[in-house]
């Protein structure tokens, strides 16, 4: 059994709660936290939820510790921190920042003997494996990545952020013509405009101005003025009954060409259609344990990405079972 | 560079001398044949063509051997027997005898020091990558794997046989509609017949009786029986005109479930659309001979499927460099 520890029990912390109890090989030991752990209502029966300061202290009993907090402030820190300490997986999302982030957290697992894995998720994760194994089998080619329809919590918070908002959802919705003209094999060079459109779930202060709320949103730089946005204004009730759920997902394109005249064009396709975007990351974070455990006990330390481990290190079964079943 | 030596020049051969020119690590040495070499028109001026004789002559100039034979009766032969001299690499699709040409083809290698893959493709291939995958990171649910709209070759030579028949060509087909069940995430059990249509085009000879030509087509077991088969009867002109390609493609499905209470479907597509099917293979054969020859210098010998090599190993970038691009 591979004993899983959870640092920060946000969704990320709950997915995970829920994934390693559809992985027999692995069992969870205890939830930490940075907020008073009584305060933590996990909803395992019986699973101990610790503050974090206890963690160094229980080396031993954690094989893989899942850090589960957020890209901007949390994983920064921790991983490094604890990559020393532990074998480590985060779900660290901030594309810019991967490079600085792996050389931190590289060092640390160094130091300490232990291994980690950066990035796991879908994107980055799933979708820059795809992107990886499409750019290198059709190496003549382009690639393009669709998100959505989903809930973006990015875009949905820079909308709370203005005056008169109570509440506020917003979808990212790939701009299907164009996903058409891809899935084709044409290669066009796109816009921002071209690729996505937003589509805003608004609750309005009583009293609110709505035209200025509307204006705020679509006029707001990188978030929505690049793209053809629409809002609307819905009350609290709608939110709760129909905007509660966290879908996501996309597609991953690579538009290939081959053939001694570039005369046949392949199109290879990864898409995902997400009910749970967190319990989805939570999944690929929960099979990244079991990689990193494997590559410790293989003596393989350092900092990881997905696109340096063999996909049969995810499985619990054999190179044997899987080349009966699965080949 | 990347040395690379083709056995064989069919269809595979010849869609690896064209992916070669898309690698610039990588540079084709020679063509090996068992015909006459003389008789072997290649399309690459200058390139040698060897009889198959020679091979052994060369182990030093070539870096990687690709094997480009069927594998009814070659690879079974070809790829032990070479795997001892040579780094190899072969599109082995006989998926019921993996596990016993990996047995042979391990062997081989680790006695030469050698580094194999074999069933690197499609199907065997990259949809085995994508079962994997999916399966390990939403471990409760179904995979379902659909081919088509493309050649199936095997059943085009079935009808071949049939007598009366000049020529034909037989394209598989995902039935729409229980592709759409799957996609909702509904997991049904399927039959043949609810996965895959068949559509055969035939050209009859003169005089011929088609109603028995099309009674033997749609009774022959297990090629056509099992499914809703339809026949067109047309002529040798329009045939050469309208079939005289390869296409073929499809997708591997994985319908997942997540959350406490299983109450999230997610669902993982890997779709390809190849206007020719033998270049794509070829594409992944040429990505699968970086592999090996790294995995061989790095001293891991032995036979290796898709499933067991990292996907950086495909690229010719650095890690830094993918970790920057395409993470």
């Amino acid at each position: 059994m591979i004993n899983i520890g959870i640092f920060g029990y946000g969704n990320l912390g709950k997915g995970v709660e829920a994934a390693i109890r559809q992985n027999e090989d692995m069992c969870l030991n205890a939830v930490f936290t940075r907020r008073d752990p009584e305060s933590v209502n996990v909803r395992t029966q019986g699973l101990p939820v610790y503050h974090a300061d206890k963690l160094l202290t229980m080396k031993d009993e954690i094989d893989v510790l899942i850090l589960c907090g957020g890209s901007a402030t949390d994983l920064p820190e921790q991983t490094p921190f604890y990559a020393q300490h532990f074998n480590v997986v985060d779900s660290f999302d901030n594309h810019a920042n991967i490079p600085v982030h792996f050389e931190n957290v590289n060092k640390a697992a160094l130091a300490g003997g232990k291994t980690a894995l950066i990035s796991a998720g879908w994107d980055p994760g799933m979708f820059s494996v795809n992107r990886l194994y499409a750019s290198c089998i059709q190496p003549e080619g382009k690639n393009y990545t669709f998100w959505g329809r989903g809930v973006s919590q990015g875009h949905s918070d820079a909308i709370r952020r203005i005056e008169g908002v109570v509440d506020a959802r917003q979808y990212t919705v790939p701009v299907e013509d164009t996903v058409e003209t891809v899935r084709r094999g044409e290669q066009p060079t796109l816009t921002a405009r071209q690729m996505h459109k937003r589509e805003c779930f608004v609750v309005a202060a009583e009293g609110a101005d709505k035209v200025a709320i509307e204006t705020a949103i679509k006029t707001m730089p990188n978030y929505f003025e690049p793209y053809d946005t629409t809002v609307h204004f819905i009350t609290a009730e709608e939110m709760k009954a129909q905007h509660g759920e966290l879908p996501h997902g996309g597609f991953v394109i690579r538009s290939g060409v081959t053939g001694l005249n570039k005369e046949h064009k392949n199109i290879i396709e990864y898409k995902l259609t997400l009910d749970s975007n967190p319990e989805f990351t939570s999944s690929v974070l929960v099979a990244g344990a079991r990689t990193v455990y494997r590559l410790n006990k293989e003596g393989q330390t350092g900092c990881k990405t997905m696109f340096d481990i063999a996909p049969a290190y995810y499985s619990p079964l054999s190179g044997d079972e899987l080349r009966h079943t699965m080949l």
